[in-house]
């Protein structure tokens, strides 16, 4: 069988590493060809295709990034798109797609396979970890990590002086590397997309926090709000929305807790330090094994579904389940940490 | 109610995360105060006790090792151990016990609660992961990180040279060091405990690796064996068995590999590089659950049952179940690797 | 001999190597005894002291920040604060004092021997590396690692998309973390503050560097600034400089390449993590040999002295002559990196 | 003029950055094309050049290795070496050679310069930091991080049990690796090569500090001896010397402290982890530099020559005298660490 693969989306660490054990365990195994299909769907949609052997893919597990390209194309939104995708398909020889990717990505896949019988497997990618169909997604971990590592070296300054440092995390819809690197850090506050915060009660966990003669930590999420009517500068010019966009929610919370507390407050933004770089091992693992069963799928042809990891375990969801919702984080899970707060 | 919590067996990192959760949780939620057995359960047999409360945990999250000290004390190898723990509970109003230990110390734990009635709660903990009742434990995903970042390394010399890179990781009975960090870091052969390896199979692959003009890299667990009479040195001495123990079957698996193919072959041995340092996030992540949830099952006096991990959840399962079965390495995910030899 | 020891100023990786280093070989090789002041001058002052042994120092040398605690107190802007000085060194019986910091607590150690009498010796501290009389400074090796680890993880994003990545590093007067780090991490513009930018030059090497399909990295020291007139947002409004202020020269350069060039720009806005956290090894190997040197300068009575590392050698230069002068990055050198600019 | 790049010995982190940093500034401020010779002197012994521009060095300044392979080759022990080494620069037109090595590579290149006229400028590589003429080579600071990390990750175990840890670092000749990283990384003990140790003196070290209830680590350089007599087994046999210098001093030390002091000793042995992978900052800034300056060298015909650093400096130095005397650890400085002994 000739199989193509394709990577789309934002950069997350393991896409390397899937595309590599889909080939070595096609190839090796079950005798499959592969065509690598550049930056996405505009691949299939350009016929813009790659060899992919076991030679293309040595050295690649430990590498950020994908070396087959990746981009935010949506074939349903381009003109004739399935039907170039099909011709491109039929031209290459190619019998089932292995779609690497998040939401759009997978749905995309789902909606090929079952309204167009386009015969396509699917991979669960984000950095967010915002997946319902699967415990974890590659990516997530290796995010956590540096985040952690961050909040552990500002740790000392927190230890040596009488400041509030604010560290802004990845996460637009879901709070799970903020909860994760927070609890890991040990911060002091936590901020989540999923629940609007007070910006009194941060306030008070901060007082709170100097205390005991330590200065606070406040991991936040880039997705996170304050409850209506606290994104007002204090000096109630009409600007300040605008200004809050352009910097981010980190350096506003800073501003604000200053004003509030009297405190200097800094801010660490790590932006997409968080997702590239080589994967951590726990993200190797994952996505290796994902690759593994992902070619499995194709080899069974158990089309329109997607690999999942169930507690050890790797198995098949439907392709359209798992992006029928998004996974945010639990109220209960976060009250949990709520603990470790002030 | 007053607690005590004490931490048995070798080193792991996130001991002291669990600590600290425990504490911070029973004292600001339940009202709990803690006693702090030092050594493992040399300390309730001895009576010797720290004060453990929230600023004796203050800082410890991110630290390797335990700030209670261990030990492989057994109270039941111990005359009248049972009675001394009794009246050193009775004497320190000490009403339950949370032991964070492996096999060994769960062992005892279970005994105590069955056979004795002493209220005991314990949270698993064994850098190997085999322990069968909870997905992971914790200090795994750092010994397996410690690993992936030394094999990482080696591949430099793989590429730029014709040596065989044989690096020797913990796992005295179990190889899921060596299968994870194995796969993370892209080894030509691993090599487990769970099954005798051959070594003219290994060298097979190790030639097979060469021929790609790439040098192999070999991970083998410490507890690996080769098949019967493969560990006899070349030269016949009966000497061969005290040779081996004493430097490993790592240094033994590389001498056999020069004598065999007539390449160089270097080792790397990581020994407890793997067990000691910071915590990964995911084993703070992990350990603080634990902790999180331990104190729960003392508060909702939930006696005799241990902390696990299944999927994302906590859970609580029998203490007596959960230590009765190693956890190896399923045979079926042990060919999975297969693919990546050679 | 009993000898007061003090840190003041910023955060700095390496601050406990030096105190272990003169506490470890004062009572050990010359039979001194130590008082540790608290927070800088601030602890003389107040006659703060904590005692300081070689139990007090164990297990610090990894550690960041400072047992000593640090302050930016200066006793000259105290009112009698000699005076208080004075008596506090009589009361403790102190015959000597280190202090270990920048500029500023250099600075005030110089006048204090000079003016008053008052036995010092310096040990230099600036994460910024800006001190003319010593060829590094500890803390600076460890900011530029944690520097050049940020951009590498980075470059997996300037692969995969057609994205500006903007790294915003320490560095107010002097551009030495942003010119290593920037060269370490093979970013493709590096803006430092002794020489103002023209961002139209930027955003040319931005757009050669996407000719050949790469997206560029920026690395901008927090103090870098761009030439006169550039500094006003499109609009013309003159909340610009206040903005810019409150955000950064960072988030500011995204943003006006962005409207410059028409490409996303994303900031990365690395903070106290880079003064935090564990030393590197040479920042450790460097403190520890100016601990042991400074108190050899204590032993031999050098008072007014500071020391410094010349080569692979530790020296001792006159205080005041040490803090006459800040080092900038020499026009020269930067020019040198240019040929990795576009 | 076109310019032939060549790398030989063994693997160091660094030698990448050298190869970009000399094309990037050759090609584009001196117009100069380049050769690259594979496999050290091989390649111009055998005519075996790959393409080296600006596109070939895109993306390797972090890689560990060297894309140009190495070997051991001497050309003067080969017959016809240095003719056919000159047809071969005849033949590809290359009117210079950067060769980038140690000692060996350097000899070669300085004997082919002043013997045969053949236009030589050396870039010195050693990981043991053993060039007399240079205050650090690149690869060394990275091996120092590696050792360093390793030693603080045994720590943990120290702290906890009774265990004396005996790390393994390189050094064959000279102990700059386990002095640099032995007193970063807070040893109780180190050994180096230039220096034979007494194995009773290392045990009473040991005992002492068992009395402060700390575990000694001790961190001795593969290199390093005991005194004569010591190194024969308790049991006399003649295999002894064989047996060590199988399994290597660290392990030999290890039994040798179990039988004498009763304590459990554990080896953990680096291997070559400390020559791969990624380089340092410090490393990738060092062989940046040295890289433009050999170009600059070249373009000066200044040849005979080698780049070298003098403080912060890069300087040139006769290729003749730089490999002319081994630099070992001064007597002076290993007394200086002999302060955190024991």
């Amino acid at each position: 069988m000739r199989v193509g693969v394709l990577t789309g989306g934002g950069d997350c660490p393991g896409l390397n590493a899937v595309i590599r054990a889909v080939v070595r365990k096609g190839t090796q195994e079950y005798g499959h060809t592969f065509a690598g299909f550049r930056d996405g769907w505009r691949g299939p949609l350009r016929g813009d295709v790659r060899p992919l052997d076991i030679a293309a893919v040595r050295g690649i597990l430990p590498r950020g990034g994908t070396v087959l390209g990746s981009s935010r194309t949506n074939p349903f939104q381009e003109e004739d798109g399935v039907r170039r995708i099909k011709e491109t398909l039929a031209k290459e020889e190619v019998e089932a797609l292995i779609a690497i990717g998040g939401e759009d990505t997978l749905g995309v896949a789902a909606r090929l396979w079952e309204e167009h019988g386009i015969p396509c497997v699917g991979v669960p990618k984000t950095i967010d970890n915002d997946l319902s169909a699967t415990d974890y997604t590659f990516g997530f971990d290796t995010a956590v990590g540096v985040a952690t590592e961050a909040i552990d070296r500002l740790h000392t300054t927190a230890e040596s002086h009488m400041r509030v440092l604010v560290v802004e995390v990845m996460g637009r819809h879901a709070g799970w590397i903020a909860l994760h690197s927070g609890l890991a850090g040990g911060a002091n506050v936590i901020l989540i997309p999923e629940q609007r915060f007070d910006v009194e009660q941060v306030c008070a966990w901060i007082e709170s926090r100097f205390r005991v003669r330590y200065a606070p930590i406040v991991v936040v999420a880039e997705g996170a709000m304050p409850q209506d009517g606290q994104m007002v500068l204090k000096d109630g010019s009409t600007d300040a929305f605008g200004h809050v966009r352009l910097s981010g929610v980190g350096e506003w919370l800073a501003k604000e807790i200053e004003a509030r507390t009297g405190k200097e407050a800094r801010t660490t933004v790590l932006g997409h330090t968080q997702r590239g770089g080589t994967p951590s091992a726990f993200d190797r693992w994952l996505a290796t094994r994902f690759g593994l069963h992902a070619v499995d799928a194709v080899h069974a042809r158990d089309f329109g579904s997607m690999v999942a990891l169930r507690g050890t375990d790797i198995v098949r969801v439907p392709l359209a389940e798992a992006t029928a919702q998004l996974k945010t984080v639990d109220p209960a899970l976060y009250a949990e940490a709520g603990v470790f707060f002030g």
